[in-house]
């Protein structure tokens, strides 16, 4: 009954392979320290893609056969192609759920799909960030504690130009002095995009397990669920119309 | 890995004994029409309660093991007993499922749970509802057409004096000129809710295939998702506090 | 105290025109029609462009100008230059209302700032629309009745793709047995968006006194309400970092 | 134009005189030290009531003539009658706006409105907060800094058991670790409704400018807006019925 949810794990995969600090942590690449975790959960089938491969590994074929793709991307937003950028956008609409990490806010893709310049404060000082889940009703909180904390992060602060947030899962606290609306959910077409904030590429933020956590519930929250496909254009009337001019 | 889940149907039962125009849509009472089609479903466990019974039939042990509770309830709202309404709103805000029905909408304990007055517009005149859905994204849609028609219903029209809703998934179109928010969720506590407006005793609208679907997809909405079981009150500082006064 | 509101009535003008049946009933223009009645209105000052004036009538300073702006297009949607597009979706996150009209719900701007499709079913049958008021504590319903008709209209019908809006004020019953969310407000950076479904341009929809009340309502909401402007990029740390990596 | 606003401040006003520390703060009542402050603003008439006072000092009349009413109480929550509340329920659905503050949270008529247990985390350290906006497009945000700080305050942490807010215009950080979303907004009828957190009687929180200033947003915005009133109960139809049964 339960379906199996094909997961594609996109990274942009440049600063593992350039900048010794994030090799040391990520030394096969942010997306496979994703990949790896999420292949040992039931009912997942996981597959990756980098910007540098062909259609920076996004083909027709495989966003059909995705069900959520995960997004990371920092430096190179603007190598991603708008042909790309547009077949992704297309299989949101249609029902693809979408996980957007950290910097991925700044993605062509998160900002087409918000409306908004995606813009924030930000602060690299490897401080400490305490998530604070304030939707305990929501699928993306299982099995978590009330919070969590990740010894050092990079800060993301508010204001965060997105549209309120359809449903706000997660608030950060930073020990610099700011907060931040780090776990938030919008609904476009008949898809799901989940956007979470952590995970800055020279600390192991993808290894915690409650981070880890996190993601796998966004991807079941994020699958799409068979609700009708809405046909647009002219209709015939369902009633007679009396009077019509 | 898909959990079962433990459903309880309730209804007040008192028009399908001492109305014939009910009893004949209904000689069993609407909670047999609507468990006998859960209890085909994969993965529920279903039992019932009635007004007339002990404690309503909701016994703690009874709502301690329920996961969704269904609600039908119209002439004997003041009926049901305070200690009762109580007990099932602490299990809502402890994380049980609430789903409400049609005349439900005047229950004490969907007034409790919403704040406010609950009151709307109505006509009983057996007239056409269209519903509509405005959330194709949402799971209470799957499988469902992007409308349905219930050929004859008492009519609810707007304004429907509740909170906006979390989540708006259908509008209903009625024959005489109204519309109405006609599913409707809410997040109380842990808890979830879901508000779904057909139902009238006297129509046959229960053994309506999408009215079923629907009922079926909100139990899985609605069911515990294991968030954090929130800790009030007195807490120790996390941080130094410096300066404090 | 109460500040003067400068509005800017924007129409593509081009089927008054072109097309007879248009110029019967707007014979200045649709964006005339709507300043004229604006213009009688205490608190505001109201200037008109439209699409064949240099840079549509929206230049730098016009848009540095204008708290509100009001869209109507319809034909030449990919006529507007995406330089002006740009310009009005900057000042928008600024905090520049815009009030989008009827079918400039497939105006690029829109589009823009949706992040969505904004697709829908529509038919021309001259049918009776009726709008009913959802959102009786919303300033936008001020001065409203429950409903109000429409005798001739153009039917837009959902399924309407766009995000869950942050508040919605009107649904709209059509003859021919559809419903629509009429009245629906957004907010994107510092600004407020509101899309407003009547408003066909062979029907005389804006002399109707709920549609121009509507419409006023709207400006006063849309104005500016003078919140902070978010600073972005790098911060310094606001409190003491410990143990920073 | 511009309508005078009518204010009622209330306060449970026990604290002020039984204790020293609270009286050393605000001698002659926090609801005086609010009051005196709106009294000086244009367009405001303010009076206050007291738990003390016959009928706590909201008779029919006096409600009768609020636009606005502000709540302040927390050691006598169970001394207002169930009356009382019942009456400013009742007028907040026929939209009188509510402006419940810090420790308000836990009031009879809060709780009512929002169907919640509203509890809450919270320490007694004095310690710092920082008030940060996330909705710079809030009229409650009008005049403010992206974040103002108060140096020693009362903590409250989450999670808030609050339904989600209709609008959630700012988020607390603490100095001893936690968030808490402190400034919320909710529709109940026709009434507007606003939770502000900071506030606590020891401190001199309702000198602070900028609590002042959010305090005078939120009048304007919980001012009644003049929508339509909703008639309820059984109603004609609006259109011929076919068929019916």
């Amino acid at each position: 009954m339960q379906r199996t949810i094909r997961v594609t794990v996109w990274n942009e995969f440049i600063q593992e392979r350039t900048e010794e600090a994030v090799a040391k942590v990520y030394p096969r690449g942010i997306h496979e320290a994703i990949a790896e975790y999420l292949r040992q959960q039931p009912g997942l089938v996981v597959r990756t893609a980098t910007l540098d491969q062909p259609e920076h590994g996004l083909a027709e074929d495989v966003l059909r056969e995705t069900d959520v793709l995960i997004w990371w991307g920092h430096v190179a937003h603007d190598k991603v192609s708008d042909a790309v950028v547009e077949r992704v956008y297309r299989r949101v609409l249609e029902g693809m759920g979408l996980i957007v990490l950290h910097s991925g806010h700044y993605s062509k893709i998160f900002r087409r799909l918000m409306g908004t310049s995606c813009s924030l404060k930000w602060r690299e000082a490897g401080e400490r960030e305490r998530v604070w889940v304030v939707a305990p009703w929501h699928p993306i909180a299982e099995g978590l504690p009330e919070y969590f904390e990740i010894e050092h992060e990079e800060m993301y602060g508010e204001y965060f130009d997105i549209p309120p947030p359809d449903e706000l899962v997660f608030i950060s606290w930073f020990e610099g002095g700011e907060v931040f609306r780090s776990g938030c959910c919008f609904y476009r077409g008949r898809g799901r995009v989940f956007y979470f904030r952590p995970g800055h590429e020279t600390h192991p933020t993808f290894y915690n397990p409650h981070v880890r956590r996190v993601i796998l519930n966004a991807v079941k929250w994020a699958a799409p669920v068979g609700g009708p496909a809405p046909r647009y254009g002219n209709v015939k009337p369902l009633e007679p119309i009396r009077g019509a001019r």
